[in-house]
């Protein structure tokens, strides 16, 4: 079914890692020192993958991070199959992602392919955006630095930059049925029938069984759906949720791009929006201080509305790499106008598919009490709703947000 | 730049390729007794490649054609250099349409990956469609085979049928840069602005020049261009004008897919569309009768109204495949709209190269007195015009040819 696993190729463990690290010192760069004490943890929280971290027991900053990826889903077990060659795909997406913007994508010291393992720069002082929020924690620089991120990485592989046969050889190269195959079924199928992987609470299902009764709602589902499936815009790290974010006051990083493909851009960029949103409904209930609610949420639209912007501003140095005669500026408007629709939309399908189907998120499946969970899951769907619906209307990410913030809970029910 | 040519790679001559044909006999079915005399002539009209005919002496119908690649553009010669490799992509394609439509493709004995030449069945019963409607000769089954044969490689090589992983290796199996290229130049781009490798005749000068100033119609085209190059929808033929069909009175069929690859769906029933009204325009002047003249046009435009219906028809039976909980009846309406927009837009594209860009046709170019040939250009460029720009308001065929039919030509120029 997939290309054989190569000879060598061995899970590692804690009690090997070290050993594994040692035999590769070379290609390190000169992070740790031949011979010296290695200390390693195994830290993996991921569906997929295993993740070492790995340090100098006498310096700690002296660290890398192992990610190998198995050949099945981990979450699942061996009946789960995966093929272990997407860590290639996510090296090649890694060296893409530095190649444009360097300043918010991991360093890689080596991609190992008889392993299946990346060997990578250890963000040991950031911590996992999610969780950030969850707790809270504003991040003054993140629209900045994600803006950048997503103009950089997905104008510059885009046909508007690349020479027409490197985009056609970058197609070939990242193309990713079965991870793509995880997002046609999770993201865009599997909340919208009744599947045995869907894993809402039982509370919210009046509202679950209304959305899949929806057929307005089907339809432009499937229209993002095919979209997903059809549009080979530029290469996108196809999993950009805030769980792959890693932040802290100063820097930003994106990381585990193995979802990579010639996709759409709004899938991207929807994803991070979609997320912002789904912490925005979490924090409908997360405090009891009404001022300090309405605070955070207020910092998350306005994070939607600034990393618009900052796409734009820095997607303008795209466009000024074209040839106006080509792409003249009436294009050029519609092209941005397309990429918010598909944001609105690709975004309203990753908030979705969040609260009904199998992978949630801690935003709100973590919410203890379950009114507040419930009112919280019936806000991001109402607004995933509403985002997919009402896209094709809006001419700004003010109009979106507006779209977005107009919504309530649905939860709890009147009738 | 291009993989490299196979060491035994030479073109054939008519003296050589007797000899090669003997050589294979045994991979052509027993077309051919061993040793018997064969007789060959190359008959090779178009831009790109030799063809050879080769046939017994004592009965010609025992007959083969020989398609070989050039590693370089015939019309112009070794200083435009091309992959001989597209011959494996057009075996490749003439596999992929045999196995959903055998009875409009031409048989392949054999692809010899070494000589970049495909054997195959010498269609010597049939006429290039092009000629055969510059003679004003009707084809009565014409619409109902090429609908099925765009129905069924179109609907069978999409996303709704293909399981996800074999739609994606088919995507990289048929990427195709150095074709496509030529398309994005000469189909999309070079006719909207002042090149060297435009070819129009002076007489229409004054309505190349306003379109080339036309903002709108730049806009609209950019577009075209985008979804060439990104919407991965469907394996398509890519060079579907009436010079790549073969027909007589009960028989069909298409040739030459060497340009194919994934693209939108539109883009062949554009072409066959476009160049249906291109014959249209061209009947404007053909005869002195106008009688003649507007039963020629009827049934040009009744043509295009039914392929599109058993289009319609054939395609059905794929979205009796697909699930409807996913693909739900309203989804499957805007589907086929989206086909039929895409259509207008490029077979406006089709239309307008092939009066203002390198390679004309036929129909147009072929008038001999300016007054006349002038008129129909002018006609044509206009159909195409509003094509493009009124797509989008197009609800059926039947809206399109109503578009097409109230164009007039714009020469004599009054002011």
């Amino acid at each position: 079914m997939f290309k054989e696993l190569p000879p060598n190729y061995r899970p590692l463990e804690e009690s090997t890692v070290i050993d594994y690290v040692r035999s590769q010192a070379d290609r390190l760069n000169g992070v740790f020192r031949t011979g010296e004490p290695l200390e390693a943890v195994e830290v993996g929280d991921g569906n997929l993958n295993l993740v070492f971290k790995i340090w100098a027991q006498d310096d700690p900053e002296r660290t890398v991070v192992i990610k190998q990826a198995l050949p099945y889903v981990r979450l699942v077990g061996e009946s789960w199959p995966m093929p272990a060659d997407r860590a290639r795909i996510e090296a090649q997406a890694l060296d893409v992602e530095y190649r444009y913007c360097p300043q918010h994508t991991p360093r890689v010291y080596y991609f190992d392919p008889e392993m299946y393992l990346i060997v990578m720069q250890n963000l040991n002082h950031h911590i996992v955006m999610r969780k950030g929020l969850i707790q809270g924690i504003k991040y003054p620089h993140f629209a900045e630095h994600i803006g950048v991120f997503l103009a950089k990485t997905l104008g510059m592989t885009s046909d508007l930059v690349l020479d027409y046969r490197t985009k056609k050889e970058e197609v070939a190269r990242f193309i990713n049925p079965e991870l793509c195959k995880i997002t046609e079924d999770l993201v865009f199928t599997e909340p919208y029938r009744k599947t045995e992987r869907n894993a809402y609470h039982k509370e919210i299902e009046p509202q679950v069984l209304a959305f899949q009764a929806d057929e307005a709602l089907h339809v432009e589902m499937a229209k993002m759906k095919e979209k997903f499936m059809t549009h080979a815009q530029a290469l996108i790290h196809g999993d950009l949720h805030t769980g792959s974010i890693m932040v802290n006051e100063t820097e930003t990083f994106v990381i585990d791009p193995e979802f990579a493909f010639y996709g759409p851009m709004g899938f991207d960029i929807g994803a991070v929006i979609g997320n912002l949103f789904l912490s925005y409904a979490s924090h409908e209930v997360r405090s009891p201080d009404p001022e300090k609610r309405a605070d955070f949420r207020r910092y998350l639209t306005d994070t939607v509305i600034d990393l618009w912007h900052v796409f734009e501003r820095e997607f303008q140095a795209i466009w000024d790499q074209v040839d106006p005669m080509d792409m003249p500026k009436g294009y050029q408007e519609d092209y941005m106008l397309r990429v918010l629709h598909d944001t609105a939309g690709m975004g309203a399908a990753k908030m979705m598919r969040r609260i009904i189907g199998l992978a949630g998120v801690e935003d709100i499946r973590g919410i203890e009490d379950v009114e507040e969970r419930s009112i919280a899951a019936s806000l991001a769907l109402n607004i995933g709703r509403a985002l997919l619906l009402e896209r094709e209307q809006m001419r700004t990410i003010e109009d979106l947000v507006e779209v977005a913030t107009a919504c309530k809970p649905t939860y709890p029910w009147t009738d």
